[in-house]
């Protein structure tokens, strides 16, 4: 049983209240605290070294990278985040650097969206550093993005370029705040989640909850240089680099399941494609934006190259000839 | 440095924003979201194997105690919790009845409290368990109870009975929610905490906050069953039964110093202290409530028993003759 299972198994039996607009299942919890414009979000991400970062890791990026997981998941929602508690479990021998540097990375990312680090902890875990941090967040009720939107027809958008991520972007990247609130201001969004365990595995997860399907169009999926570059040096004989646990992939196929991309999934009406692209261009010249292809009734998750459609297997490995 | 050190030095630098009323320093963060008469509380707490519970531990047990320390926190601000988050990590290897033991008896109590368990994760720790609990609540705007309101000549005051938690009660102890807004409903109470590390410890927090000292009365500290049980039975050179790590010292050290109470400790005029002793026994008359001492403008902790006025040392350890 993976977590996705066990969580699925959970859920049902989950203590709940009026109060709440929707539990687990989405990036975030979304509450009626009785605000009268806005829902509260509210998320926990946690990362453990040797899973999520290494001894090695700067203390900074580690900071930074817990709080950015968080950040995004609000990013997800089209939400802006408030305020955030820190829990750094670590060695009996607390290394004052070494959680000065936590919070040094995490501080920095969070003046510069405006959140409150409001208190947290230190405990023990003898063995290794794991952080979890907790985000609470608002979101203008009528903006509220939720992975079960998406609807037949729709364009299917992702931003940033995909795959590799973990030769450094997972360590040092900004989450999509901005962008997500003026999609949502600026456009009919109808599903949005974020990027983290690979296009083909987070995409199953919104079709899902939206009950639809898909088809990419493998041409358009935006590969990162990383990807590419640490692909051509497997080839080459060249050493595997930095990438943690896994041998590098070809590029389509990095960037279609390498994961921690912190890039933004949506559909909107295929209508809205062009203009939507357009004003992208304009907003956020920095950021590639691509629409990587549309929304089916047909369940099922498809790929169409020139050799055809074929499907996206389980785990997003997909046969190349 | 330990972890208070730690913290009175990262407290400054961490980033915040107009909306915190109290952020790290207090049992909750206190938050201003927005709503009209309530202010948004907000905390995390987590709970590791071999340090808050053992392998032994039933997991029922352990997923009760992780929540209702959160509680506790929000109790301690005579708040009302509203949802929660949970995180678990664990080895590689998910034991599944494992994980539903830590939701049976954490949904258990939340539903008790009409808290909302609205999502969480579950990551990997290979070498132990951890469980991370992030929760939300609500007060009035004019109930909140904080620490540092403490004023000389208030009366002292603790809920049930003090120390020898760790042969039991730490996993099983209901937080004391009812109780707390109760008394912020009903008396004006200038200052609240939850007793976690032991009175002398957590009291000393009180008074930094409060900017006061305080006088202890030996006879009127309300000592546990089970913390004189344990030292009689060490006197006879009976087996130090299931202390999890301490040997167990004499009853009225233990009740100062043992820690995981989470007993209510507040503090209110001394000229209300006959009817709220009174009040008390009438709503809650299976739960003891002492007034064990004042708060004095003169600095430092001091305990007075039939030798006179002595300092309570900064540990909580005393000499006893």
């Amino acid at each position: 049983m993976n977590e996705i299972e066990l969580i699925a198994r959970l859920i049902p039996s989950l203590a709940t209240n009026e109060s709440v607009v929707a539990g687990a299942g989405d990036d975030c919890a979304v509450l009626d605290l009785g605000l009268p414009n806005d829902f509260v979000l509210f998320k926990t991400d946690a990362i453990v070294q040797g899973v999520h970062f290494t001894s090695e890791t700067e203390p900074e990026k580690i900071g930074h990278k817990a709080l950015a997981r968080c950040l995004s998941d609000v990013a997800a929602m089209a939400g802006k985040p408030t305020h955030a508690l820190v829990t750094v479990a670590l060695p009996r021998e607390i290394e004052i650097e070494l959680v000065e540097g936590f919070y040094r990375g995490l501080n920095e990312l969070a003046a510069r969206h405006g959140v409150g680090v409001v208190g947290g902890e230190t405990t023990t875990n003898p063995e290794r550093c794991l952080l979890s941090i907790a985000v609470l967040g608002i979101v203008p009720k009528n903006k509220c993005l939720l992975r079960s939107g998406a609807k037949a027809g729709d364009a299917i958008f992702v931003t940033g370029t995909l795959g590799g991520s973990l030769l450094g972007k997972h360590l040092e990247f900004e989450p999509r705040l901005d962008e997500a609130r003026w999609l949502a201001q600026h456009f009919e969004i109808h599903s949005m989640m974020d990027l983290s365990d690979g296009l083909a595995t987070d995409l199953r997860h919104l079709l899902k909850a939206s009950q639809a399907g898909a088809e990419l169009l493998a041409s358009a999926v935006p590969i990162s240089r990383e990807a590419r570059v640490a692909w051509k040096d497997s080839i080459n004989g060249q050493p595997k680099s930095r990438i943690l646990d896994r041998s590098p992939r070809p590029p389509l196929l990095a960037a279609l399941t390498d994961g921690e991309d912190f890039e933004l999934l949506f559909t909107a009406a295929s209508r809205d494609a062009v203009r939507l692209l357009d004003a992208w261009k304009k907003q956020f010249p920095g950021v590639p934006l691509s629409c990587i292809g549309k929304i089916t009734a047909t369940r099922g998750l498809f790929i169409k190259d020139k050799e055809g459609l074929r499907p996206l297997t389980e785990h997003g490995y997909i046969h190349f000839s």
